[in-house]
């Protein structure tokens, strides 16, 4: 299975959809132009092509094993992950100042995308240690980040995050891990994590955990969560490894996908750690580190549906079977040629591109946040950065178990067949909408924290850049007039159903949140759909330029195809939403 | 995992949906009331709860293994379908003139769903085994019948069919099996079949195989496929079995699911073969075989829906996990009570029974097909039976796919753990929009054969038929006006659709086609909800007079949650048919 990392549609998105002209004006950043993010992406595209993306089915076909409280990688993973950090791809979009290349978000983003679309499994170990890399940086001491971010920054460490317990899933004030503190100021750790992505490995030298658990005298709930730093191995003030600590890899998990990366139960049996931040802060710091998380795991969803579709098509341009329908032809042609195919491959790519767009303009409002000149603009850029990493997460993972289950449909009874490898991508895509919080949980914070709280104005806000676009297409062909009403009619009923939660939500929340997730799946579909509609603007100024026309004139179809097949469900979502708590409640289950 | 065949909503179907008084009266049938009915499938239910569902999971885990040209069986299933034919299960829907028990085909669906929710992967042998009986009953002389049948429906024997090639799947006329006649009237068939279902394994002591090949001056393409019957053991003349045949299993498949039945790879190497029918009309026989498949593999989507839904339930009601939304509690509850949760369960059970009542309603009008008293009669029923077989077979297990899923999601982290059982279902479910042709097959026969061949006649007069239902609902409780609205709406969308295909059919045969699987989509969703609407009426008259308030009140609600949720996706099906041919067709893949 070839794997070609999509970088002429990232940098498209870069340049015209991520406010690449203010984000790369950022003080912290400016010393690239496009041809330098374009160099950094083909090489990375050609490295994952070449040696990623091939470990991709036989690490489905091994799996990690587990023997004597050891994981066994799948071969071919350990090489290349020296490569990897070899390379310096770890260090990407991380701080110069800890040995990273600080780039912005809109550039990690694509990168992020490519890795996970070679082989999801193998991504996984460096996303965890970029979502431990940033924990660190926003909230550790300088001591800490003295002693941990160097290596992290560098992949020679991975990192970890330990949240969930037997009993405490997407509830973690159920969660009962116990922290006793030293005289040393330490802390002994106790308790049993579960499902902790790559929790034992020896790819890299060392692994950092990132742990929840309660001190001695902590409130209870999610008021009383710590969070501590317990490395596999401790660290000498010179920065060599010492004794193994006490937490030990008890089994990993017999999954349904993501077989080559190890999902471990963690058994910390007094094991040393280290507080990060202040005691009972815990959940607020994860929390942090989990937008960074949630945020690449939707990338996950793009990465998936590109490498799905990418499959799908190439099996759809070899395989003969069946006359047109029209007539064309009275011997069998490709499977390409038939109009559900087609459908179903348009729809494909059409997903794909609309996810891989909304994670661009959403990466752009980060770097903003992060990075904007003055408070007020950092404070419109976190709102919108907020608002949409939900439906990055909710809408781009939801959307790849869909386009991987057409890609097995596109590959007919071969789909069915492990060996085809069609099958891998709807296994492995299954499940990015449950962990790093299930889809529900991304929607109720949609509604809770990014639409009720502040009276729906993000939400309004966003509706009316949207009608901006909307004013500027109606200037344009006959496509784009089409993209402009559907447009129209997706970000109505939006609105109303943002009208309708507020209204409802505080007297009525079992109502509210019953519509949690249609109202995530339409306000990510318009978003979506909203950034291909301001894909067409440039690619029809580019057309009229006469500029790369076999892209740009795709583009434009694309989008095309998006609203008239995508946007037309915004309407029954609303419907549902609006009229259908009553009978979802009453339901007597 | 335990499973609870549901017999009561099942006997409601058949008493209330299946034109139960109608069929049961044909003099075919006739001496079973609905207390017999009951019994029989309580029995079948009883049986398959606890000797076949707990088969389900270790089948899985194990898988069928191949060794020396032979299939081993998981454990436990050689002596399951011992049980199986001595119980009598495989003959209850065939001839009582070769020892069937000629049960109505509005029973026999509930039986082969109850069996199927049990255990997919053991089923599909004795729904092989229906088809070749079918095809038999049809086509073979009498000599052949008096031969082959008794085993068949006795069980004893198994049947396969054995249409597919390595360059012929979807595509017949790619065919290129050899039929050679001997002097005997025998032939010698040669040539290599795929994806043979139970097309090795020793579980019966015999298996004839159904084989579609040409013979040597067969005209070209479709029109020269001959069927032949070929057993795996000769039968001698006093019925006892003599010399294997040269037909030879080379391999059985790796797949997502269903991995416990054999899906073989088989070679005909010069086997003996015996002519079924006349010579080059096989694939018209073979086409009376599929239209009972292709419903019995609609009834597998209905099947594992049920399965996934009943895992998901009771998983929702144990798992404890968050504090409610409306803040009712401050411990945490069991996740069954978020609203999202909820959703999610509503829309399985709600398509789930919205799939069986099209299944029941559909089943009635095979038996009227086949038994009604006059021609008049027959013609109508096989109209309408026919255009139903793709909406249960297209819609049923499309929807499968969607439940199956949402019971991995109910799940969280758990359902993406194999040993948890959600996701063998996931992948279980997947081959059912393939196999007997994919859900586009269907499409293509829907849109060619069964609306456009007849100017949409018989599209017609279901829409008349649902019409008047609305009519009735309109007199009932607000619940009943509010689906009649729905109803009317999705009527609505599927009657522009049927017109817009009549209109550009010929012409734009692309467009139209590419619209093919959204027009089934939406038919099959709009007749499932239909279904669902009769049932309020037999429901809210029950009611009102004190029967079975708590079933019938749970009836009123599914059919109300899924005019809600699930009719409004048929306006947005009509909007992408209608609308969104052109940028489908334009898109350069």
């Amino acid at each position: 299975m070839t794997f070609e990392a999509p970088i002429k549609d990232m940098l498209f998105n870069i340049e015209h959809l991520s406010g690449w002209a203010e984000v790369n004006a950022l003080p912290a950043f400016g010393t690239l132009d496009l041809d330098d993010v374009a160099a950094v992406l083909s090489e990375l595209g050609r490295f994952c092509a070449e040696e990623i993306a091939p470990l991709n089915a036989p690490g489905d076909e091994v799996g990690s094993q587990f023997a004597d409280g050891k994981v066994i990688m799948p071969p071919g993973f350990d090489t290349a992950y020296g490569q990897f950090v070899d390379m310096g791809w770890q260090s990407l979009p991380h701080p110069e100042q800890y040995g990273g290349q600080g780039l912005p978000r809109v550039v990690g983003a694509a990168a992020t995308e490519i890795l996970n679309a070679a082989n999801m499994s193998f991504a996984l170990c460096p996303l965890l240690t970029d979502g431990a890399i940033e924990a660190l940086l926003t909230v550790a001491s300088t001591e800490t980040k003295d002693t941990y971010l160097a290596k992290l920054i560098s992949g020679e460490w991975s990192g970890t995050m330990n949240l969930t317990e037997p009993q405490a899933g997407s509830d973690l004030a159920l969660l009962r891990s116990r922290a006793e503190r030293q005289d040393d100021g330490a802390y002994q750790i106790t308790g049993t994590k579960i499902f902790i992505t790559y929790g034992e490995h020896d790819m890299s030298q060392n692994t950092i955990h990132l742990v929840l658990a309660r001190t001695a005298d902590a409130p209870a709930g999610v008021k009383g969560i710590s969070l501590f730093l317990v490395p596999k191995f401790m660290v000498n003030a010179d920065g060599s490894l010492g004794n193994r600590n006490a937490v030990r890899c008890q089994s990993i998990e017999h999954k349904l996908g993501i077989k080559a990366s190890p999902t471990a139960v963690l058994e910390f049996e007094g094991a040393t750690g280290f507080l990060i931040g202040e005691e009972n802060a815990g959940l607020g710091y994860m929390f942090k580190m989990m937008n960074a998380a949630r945020y690449a795991v939707g990338l996950q969803g793009v990465a998936i549906a590109e490498r799905a579709t990418q499959a799908a098509l190439a099996y759809a341009k070899e395989r003969i079977q069946g006359r047109p329908v029209d007539g064309s032809s009275r011997e069998a042609v490709t499977i390409v040629n038939h109009p559900d195919v087609r459908r179903m491959l348009a729809r494909m790519r059409a997903v794909t591109e609309g996810g891989r767009a909304m994670a661009a303009f959403t990466a752009g409002w980060q770097d903003l946040a992060q990075h904007g000149a003055t408070p007020e603009l950092r404070a419109e850029a976190v709102a919108l950065h907020e608002f949409l990493v939900p439906l990055v997460k909710g809408y781009c993972t939801e959307m790849s178990v869909e386009v991987a289950s057409a890609g097995v449909q596109v590959h007919g009874g071969m789909g069915f067949i492990e060996e085809t490898g069609a099958a891998q991508h709807y296994r492995d895509a299954r499940i990015l909408p449950i962990y790093e919080g299930t889809t529900a949980i991304q929607a109720n914070d949609l509604i809770g924290r990014k639409t009720l709280r502040d009276g729906g104005a993000t939400a309004r806000r966003l509706a009316a850049m949207i009608e901006q676009t909307e004013q500027d297409l109606r200037q344009g062909s006959a496509s784009a007039r089409a993209i402009a009403a559907r447009l129209s009619r997706s970000r109505i009923a939006f609105l109303s159903v943002v009208d309708h939660l507020l209204d409802i939500g505080k007297q009525h929340p079992n109502a509210a949140f019953s519509g949690g997730v249609p109202y995530l799946m339409l306000a990510g579909n318009l978003i979506a759909g909203w950034q291909l509609a301001r894909s067409v603007l440039v690619a029809e100024k580019a057309l009229s330029a006469g500029s790369d026309p076999a892209f740009m004139a795709a583009k434009i179809a694309t989008a095309r195809f998006y609203a008239d097949h995508l946007l037309p469900d915004t309407e029954a979502q609303r419907d549902r939403i609006i009229e259908g708590a009553d009978s979802l409640l009453e339901l007597v289950l």
